[in-house]
């Protein structure tokens, strides 16, 4: 078996460091953005980082002092709403932290009867392990933790977004180039923040928690999987709630404004339009930073529990065991040098070059991270070693194992590049859709709904290679491995990811500080960019969930003692016809929601119109204030049903019909959830960029289409905004579905293997 | 174990016997649809089948001579159109059919390598079972046996209903009760025809093939289950051709007669119009009758198969054998009873009365049934006799058999009711999609895709628990009854299933007759009501098709010799996983396909309307005979991709990764087809009869959305666009995907078993 080239010393300074020096460079990137003053001042001069170089792209209206203060207020508006809706959420969230605390330490004390003594281990009759009962108090802690550094997550990444969004308007005066650079980097910022912490505060839990369980490793790692049960269930909120308030404000602001008043998307004469920006910073930004952040934690602690009952564990060989911390340690450091290459090594210069520099750093970070995995394998595990399958132990190799973290990596590329197909409109797919605009809003809908069908194809058969390869050389720990590959780049992911929501509030900022038409096509460019990355992101989100799931799965069915999931047996086949059904029902709740909410929000925006004086003539103001206020009580209100339905379908499912259907729910959920999840996305993300087509008519093609207010670009307004739910609440929610379910079905697997199945015992 | 009441010669003359009454039947109630003449004579006086009673609303227009012509005119112009189109797709579905008929016997044959000698029975190593070359040549008549009768069936089901549209239309000139009286009937010919049909094609076959056999039941009802795979094969290819055919026109034909000219649907003006009527006759009478006719002979055939290996194949028990085909006789007596309940027992007088009319169908059926049921499962069964499961054997009860035949009618009941919850515009669901309608097309839009995804939730249930049942209690077996306890009543299925295009069709000729709106608005009403049997014809046929599908996939993972399908090893999770993602690519090829054949109708009638001079104004006739053409084309050619996918992926998948991820494929896509096939179809009806209800303004809620050509009632027909390729083209045709998929494996996997996954052998 052999040991392991970097020492453990070696792994307890190389986590650490990688982590805070993603911080640093964080805050670095952060101390970038903010030298774009949002007072009067010039920027400071001799500055190296883009700043004084040449102008790009002709200046305009940068001496208009007014416009200044104008974004600054507007800024403000838009972070006052957003943290006063994220504290509002924090608070219900909060309470359901608490209860399902409470809920985990009991369910999990009662295992043994919440004795106090040591029992044999699960894994290894030889050893005693400690009692259940601490490990129940353990994963409750854990949980609290994940769910807190999940919050942060998302309420940082919304602060850092909010503090850019106005700085990159005023920069898109200078240029395209400009605004460019600094959305981007206040991506990066984000990215960076949410890489290192969860890192960070993953290893530190780690550390103290070795503290009190020594050598039993089983039962530590077991209830370190609390962290990604906490990071996931508030994932779960912030992107349901997030969702339904930023597209009911979406929806509500574009129903009214564009369709009825035909005032342009973001005119400050609408009322929703302050609510709509906050909408981006909470659903696309503190979701996704959440969202993002429960995949990482889960796919590490999915990874570390089957590491844990595998001779990584057995040999206590602390170096390998800490393996999928190493290679997001890595990642961190690959991402920063992959961010260089986006701001400081090259530079965009014109519209067409942001989509190549977005998608160059996708192929720049695969292929260094691809380097980095090598030498992490190399050094950081035996040549040789057992890995846990299902009751018996399987020898893979190290470069097995590279090879299953690199499977999950270059799927993530592949993904990515397909959904940038499907929904950037420099290709066919998008420019066919626009195109069926032509015949109206139905042939609209229907190319739209049969493009997001089409790209499910590709990446499913991606990530089915991805589980055969790394299923087939390492088991579950091998599709643990795939999943952390496909994250490892995550930072690089997140900042692309949030570039988009960045530039699609800098365009409204524009808008509503009533600059010229010239700056708004520019935020707008950098926008359809967004659009895609922001797809590309949710694909990332998808691809890395369906393994996480199916990682975590693994472990479950392997905590609860069972060895075969058959689906030839009738608890297991119902279970897998109703857990394909679960993400139809989740989404079903989440659009009817969005719908309801978006209605409410036209018949208040209708209200102002028809009864301020002068608001059509911009005269008077609208009162913004009661549109954010509907927004908030709508999420809040309507967030609850279907986070209900996701945390207690594995409880009710394992506690009444135990832990075989339960098997069977979360395995249709993942098949079925990640096909829906992967065409909402690219469905709303094709029709948004198909709009986008139409209105910058930059093609001969286009022209005949548009331009804005022709019956083509009316037909292109309503897919749009279609699409809004599908892609931005219902889709990238359905992920944390499948992922949540089954670390929750590995949280609660004792329990389940213990006190499950109620209704089969009785009968 | 112990003999059953009834004697095998009994059953032996009860099957043909009840065939033969069906067959009767059917052709009185077409003699009586016949005696609404289309030439000038009145009806003969004195008849007693409700044509000379009293009339139930005001008589309008009945004396207007050259009505009648029109309608005889346009009707003939409709059935010759159908007939054109189903001989040209006949001609290219024979050269498919011919190919696949050597296809099967090539690969059959080649099992055993053609060898001529008897060899030892796979599940009884102690008999001797005739050669597989032989098994290979009946397979393939069996298969072309199926395939003709279904196409017999969809083509006999397109002849009633061309024959009865037009009488429907001027009997509606009588009332809105006499009218219903015609549709129902001319239902009620093709549901009896297609079900004793069926019967007796499979009854006769079943002896004709048994003199070669004698006692190798094993092989006997191997080879029969070609019958199952001809029938869906062909369904496939109705569906899909139909469902293009028809949508194409009427997409067309909407867009832009409705939407730009402004004309009344269905005016003759509208070069599209009969190209429209003639695809609902081969599309939802042709491919939904061929369809109904799969599912019948694919759960007889799985059920044979497995009744074959069990202790009825073993000890040649005949009588309990045919328990199947008893069940479906017993249901022709019991739908010939139902019906008259509908025609004769109670009077259709009003509007509101005909939804309670078709809804009593389904209940009276299904009481009768569970009677019927119960007969049969006392006379033709032992009291306890084995079943094959898995490898081992399982002892059942004859009431336990009875309650799997019982879980499944009832089950199909349930669904009936849901979806006519969700499709009506009675009920609140529809009623609130209209009202969306308020704020425009794009929540209209959301709100329909909502409902149908909620409208999965309970008919999924139902079907789990009806597999749970009869899965516990006789395993495959079970399953495989409890899909013909939901088909038992077909006869009634499809009569109120074709009633709907039938009924739509009448309205269209009114229109083109140019009848008075109070006619139109007659038909409307049974259009209207057609809607929602329509999806729930569409119901039964998907959760039919579930039950069938998992038997199915029961049946061939016997008969490949494997005894587990477990989700975790790596080969079934792939499987799994791009299984549940066939749907989607298939509706993503058939969406397509409606769309673009759909712009082309668009292209062709607004050419006509700009290069006819006149023709907007009545004086000159458009050029129908193009759109047929266009719509021919388009369905032929586009109906060979999708075709092609669901028929190659079995083979592809069994040869080349073997019978195990050919496993995961089949439960794949099963599950996650079944939701959408369901959300699909409910969408659509939901969004049609959102905008009849819209359209007809009966309540005043209705009334503050309308009139037509409100903004209102034009985003309602945007939705109902959207709707017809979801529920008429792909909808429809994703239960024979999965069903289909699984009677393939079904029929090649001797072939999978021997050869198969050279993938895996050669790496």
């Amino acid at each position: 078996m052999g040991t392991t080239i970097l020492s453990d010393l070696g792994t307890e300074i190389v986590i650490p460091i990688c982590a805070l020096v993603g911080i640093v460079f964080s805050l670095f990137q952060w101390y970038l953005v903010s030298q774009v003053k949002l007072s009067l001042e010039k920027p400071a001069a001799g500055d190296k980082n883009g700043f004084t170089e040449a102008l790009i792209e002709e200046e305009e209206g940068i001496n208009d002092h007014t416009v200044v203060q104008k974004c600054a207020e507007i800024q403000t508006a838009i972070s006052e709403g957003a943290t006063s809706f994220l504290f509002t959420e924090y608070q219900y969230v909060g309470i359901f932290m608490v209860i399902f605390a409470g809920l985990i330490f009991v369910f999990l004390g009662s295992v043994e009867g919440f004795s106090t003594s040591s029992q044999v281990c699960t894994y290894d009759a030889t050893k005693m392990c400690k009692p259940a009962l601490m490990t129940a108090v353990f994963s409750t802690v854990s949980f609290v933790l994940g769910a807190i550094t999940s919050v942060i997550s998302g309420f940082l990444g919304m602060k850092i977004a909010t503090y850019a969004n106005a700085r990159t308007t005023l920069e898109a005066r200078k240029g395209v180039g400009k605004a460019f650079i600094v959305a981007f980097r206040s991506g990066a910022v984000m990215g960076f923040l949410l890489a290192a912490n969860g890192l960070l505060v993953l290893y530190i839990t780690i550390n103290l928690f070795k503290i009190y369980y020594g050598d039993d490793w089983e039962g530590l790692f077991e209830s370190i999987t609390g962290y990604g049960l906490g990071g996931s269930s508030m994932a779960l909120f912030g992107r349901v709630g997030g969702g339904i308030y930023t597209k009911a404000a979406d929806v509500g602001a574009d129903l009214v404004g564009k369709v009825e008043r035909n005032i342009p998307e973001d005119d400050p004469r609408n009322p929703a339009v302050i609510a709509d920006n906050v909408g981006d910073n909470v659903g696309d930004i503190a979701g996704m930073g959440s969202d993002l952040f429960g995949s990482y934690a889960e796919s590490s602690c999915a990874a570390l529990v089957v590491a844990s009952i595998s001779s990584f564990g057995s040999t206590h060989d602390f170096t390998a065991m800490m393996y999928p911390l190493i290679v997001s340690s890595v990642g961190i450091i690959v991402c920063l040098i992959t961010t260089l290459f986006a701001t400081d090594f090259f530079e965009v210069k014109t519209v067409k070059q942001i989509e190549p520099a977005l998608k160059n750093q996708l192929i720049i970070s695969t292929v260094l991270m691809t380097i980095g995995i090598a030498l992490v394998s190399w050094v950081a595990l035996p040549s040789s070693f057992t890995i846990f399958n299902f009751g018996t132990q399987k020898v893979v190799k190290n470069w097995q194992l590279f090879l299953c973290v690199c499977v999950g990596l270059w799927a993530g590329l592949i993904i990515g590049f397909i959904t940038e197909y499907y929904t950037s409109n420099a290709y066919s797919p998008v420019q066919d859709v626009a195109d069926s605009c032509r015949t109206g809003a139905a042939t609209n809908v229907i190319f739209g709904l049969a493009l997001g069908y089409k790209s499910v194809i590709i990446p499913i058969f991606a990530i089915a290679v991805s589980i055969f390869v790394s299923f087939t050389f390492a088991a579950m720990y091998g599709v643990a491995v795939a999943a952390l590959g496909m994250l490892s780049t995550i930072a690089t992911g997140l900042a692309i990811d949030a570039y988009g929501p960045i530039s699609d509030n800098a365009g409204g900022i524009a808008e509503m500080a009533g600059m010229s038409h010239r700056i708004r096509e520019r935020t707008d460019a950098l926008d359809a960019a967004g659009n895609t990355t922001a797809a590309i992101g949710k694909g990332f989100a998808i691809g890395s969930a369906a393994l996480v799931s199916l990682a975590l799965f693994g472990a479950f069915v392997s905590r609860a003692e069972i060895t075969t999931v058959d689906v030839l047996t009738p608890k297991v086949f119902i279970g897998l016809l109703v857990g394909a059904m679960l993400p139809y029902w989740f989404s079903a709740m989440t659009m009817k929601s969005v719908g309801k909410a978006a209605l409410k929000m036209v018949e208040e925006v209708r209200r102002q119109f028809n009864e301020i004086p002068g608001l059509m003539e911009g005269t008077a103001k609208p009162d913004y204030a009661t549109c954010v206020k509907i927004s908030t009580d709508a999420s809040i209100k309507e967030m609850i049903p279907p986070g209900a339905l996701v945390m207690l379908t594995p409880l009710i499912v394992g506690i009444f019909f135990g832990v075989e259907t339960l098997s069977g729910v979360l395995a249709g959920s993942l098949v079925s959830g990640v096909q829906i999840a992967i065409s909402a996305s690219n469905t709303g993300g094709a029709w948004d960029n198909a709009k986008k087509y139409i209105e910058a008519g930059v093609s001969e093609h286009a022209k005949t289409l548009g331009p804005k207010g022709s019956d083509a670009h009316k037909a292109a307004v309503i897919g749009d905004t279609v699409g809004d739910p599908l892609k931005d609440t219902s889709g990238p929610s359905l992920n944390i579905l499948i992922k949540l379910m089954a670390v929750e079905s590995l949280v609660f697997a004792p329990f389940f293997a213990a006190h499950g199945g109620l209704l089969f015992k009785l009968f």
